[in-house]
């Protein structure tokens, strides 16, 4: 099966976005086996929209649609295939009544124009909506299979993950199957790894193993083609064992996990209670550590702390540390770290203090940070980092480092 | 002249890396008058990128490649195109040498397959690459233009904005420049919106105004096209003013702004200070507004108050206020930001609880948020929210939704 994602919309011709669904539904055909040969994208324009479909028609066939499903009149995805393909939009009650609910959910009054959401491709299958309103759906028409999705990620995404993956499986050959598995590392840099493990690399072509970095962590993916899973499987794990025996140190994690999932484990695990003292983080800590449901049981609260004043009223530091050490210290983000644990009354206190930039502070160079932490009043260890990167990146890498460091302590504390 | 922008490479069909660089091509068009009316991305495979080629040749007559102009050997954009325009493939001497340098710079050895780098197509334009080695082009055939680009952003981007949109500025024939605003609006459905401004989006062609909507917001793109920038943006003005003479109320700003930034200018302009009291939100607040730099003259600091515990001991809600109204409640929102308010010494306090979800609160439906808002000690607002979403968009909309009451308030405080 050769796969063509066609995004449509005049916002991506324009710049103004970028395509990241054509990058998530490639990343999850690659993982069930199709082959995408071709991503197109169009704008909101009828004629323009049907001869790509005309294009893709020859070349693939399986053409998964993104955007054009929404209420306005410039949403005409549907339309244009429907008339293409020579099949009817009909009502969908369930749709229609999902998007009623939605309204009255949200305390909103629904307009007429947003019942157009719930007409579908006659004799489709329905991709139920779970985030948002316009349902997508597959159909097949000659030799070729359609797939509609919305656009905006946070609809398609998990509509696709649900739904779209398990439709398109049952369609691919029973020949062969592909696993995936993707390994996380952090700690290491992307060419460092690469050359822990060349050689590996040069060697594989099944399994193949492809290194890839972002946001400060590093990834492989394995990759097996094999007709039986479970020999798929048992490939991915033997080139895993050889790849981690030289840099499993760094690997905290498989597929989708992420440090912050893996510290909830941990803390989860050994029923220990977490507060934050956070500067240069401004609240990031805290609000990822929050994104999880039933966090109350191992989070309970935590003090932003972006003046010298909060630091000193809030959370207690001395002055004379400050005067003495500046707050972008190892002084000031210990006792941070031991005065949060003991206002919120947690096992363990963690603190962020450090220079996010763009300027320097205290004399101290953009991407100094200091992270505390504090365990059950008897230990408090501080971090010293200097990273280099953008404001954002510095934030963000701090929090992962937190992460990072609080797992190792506490696995090194369950060893001792 | 219509440009179309084919990306090369099989790790964006893989959906290992996104796109970018058709954004950043497409966005440098729009500035310079060019309509942009396709995308296409296509694997490191001659066939399929000829028949891309051959399809571009027939509805563009600016076609702009990326990718593909490496030393490896799955590198092979320049030999399709020679092949398939006729052309040979020239060794050009400055950028022999320029590469050659760039190795010596590096103190690394030049191997042989480099050298095919500097290969470039005869007669071509040559655009230098200050940021890597491979050459970019630009080459007329027939009724076509082809430009050639380096894959890297960190090189073509650079190339682009140097050499390539000078060169393409002289191709244009000097009728038409694009001018295009974004109007971002809050507080109102995308349905809505359009149903209000209907019958302006069906009678205008020039300017056009597109709606779209992401994350609980509403944008309109007003595109104008004309000889003369001033005067396309006096068209822009004048859609504008009719549009907003209906909807002006949820306007909030322009193009790339976001109601973070937006607040930011208010509590600068009036010199004022905040604190927030988080609980649903997790720091999420705090988060946004300490992620501009320089925010410390208007925020200094906040809590985040995940459990009753501290709520009560740190932020000192009553006993009696969270055992008669819970903390789902106006009364514990409004005791939250005046105490917050107080704690941290701020102009102003902020407080978000509600119920996240998945699951319910205190017998409250998922979605339930109150927003406390307190002034100076003298006043304090509360707003009530009931959002139908994710726990994720929950989340992201109360924030938002404080920002908006926020910056309302400031403004009407202003005006009485």
């Amino acid at each position: 099966m050769n796969a063509e994602i066609i995004a449509v919309g005049s916002e991506l011709l324009l710049g103004q976005i970028v395509n990241s669904n054509a990058r998530f539904i490639s990343q999850q055909l690659a993982g069930i086996g199709i082959n995408v040969y071709f991503h197109t994208v169009v704008g909101d324009n009828p004629d323009r929209l049907r001869s790509a479909i005309e294009i893709a028609e020859k070349r693939s066939n399986l053409i998964i649609f993104t955007g054009g499903l929404g209420p306005t009149k410039d949403d005409l995805t549907k339309e244009t295939i429907a008339r293409h393909i020579g099949k009817k939009l009909v009502m969908d009650q369930e749709a229609l009544e999902s998007i009623e609910l939605y309204f009255k959910k949200g305390n909103r009054v629904m307009t007429e124009n947003n019942k157009k959401q719930a007409l579908v491709l006659e004799g489709s299958m329905i991709l139920p909506n779970h985030h948002g309103m316009a349902p997508g759906m597959m159909v097949e028409n000659g030799n070729c299979i359609y797939m509609l999705l919305p656009g905006p990620p946070k609809e398609m995404e998990p509509m696709f993950l649900q739904f779209g993956t398990a439709a398109l499986s049952k369609q691919v050959k029973e020949d062969e199957k592909i696993v995936s598995r993707v390994l996380r590392y952090f700690g290491i840099g992307e060419a460092s790894l690469e050359t822990e493990i060349d050689d590996l690399i040069e060697q594989q072509t099944n399994p193949t193993i492809a290194p890839l970095a972002a946001d400060g962590e590093c990834t492989l993916r394995l990759t097996a083609k094999h007709q039986d899973i479970m020999v798929a499987n048992s490939m991915i794990d033997e080139i895993e064992q050889k790849i981690n025996s030289r840099v499993g140190q760094f690997c905290y994690g498989y597929d989708n996990t992420s440090l912050m999932a893996e510290l909830m484990k941990v803390l989860n695990e050994k029923q220990l209670t977490v507060s934050a003292a956070e500067s240069l983080t401004g609240g990031l800590f805290q609000q990822e550590i929050t994104s999880f449901p039933g966090t109350s049981s191992v989070y309970k609260g935590g003090v932003v702390c972006y003046t010298n004043e909060v630091k000193k009223e809030v959370l207690k530091v001395k002055e004379e540390t400050i005067e003495k050490y500046g707050v972008v210290s190892v002084e000031c983000a210990k006792e941070l770290a031991e005065n949060v644990a003991s206002l919120v009354s947690t096992d363990i206190g963690i603190s962020f203090t450090g220079v996010a930039g763009p300027t320097e502070l205290e004399g101290k160079p953009v991407g100094t940070v200091f992270i505390g932490i504090s365990i059950k009043g008897k230990q408090t260890v501080v971090h010293e980092l200097l990273l280099g990167g953008t404001r954002e990146a510095n934030r963000t890498r701090s929090v992962k480092y937190g992460c990072y460091y609080l797992i190792e302590l506490l696995q090194e504390s369950q060893k001792a």
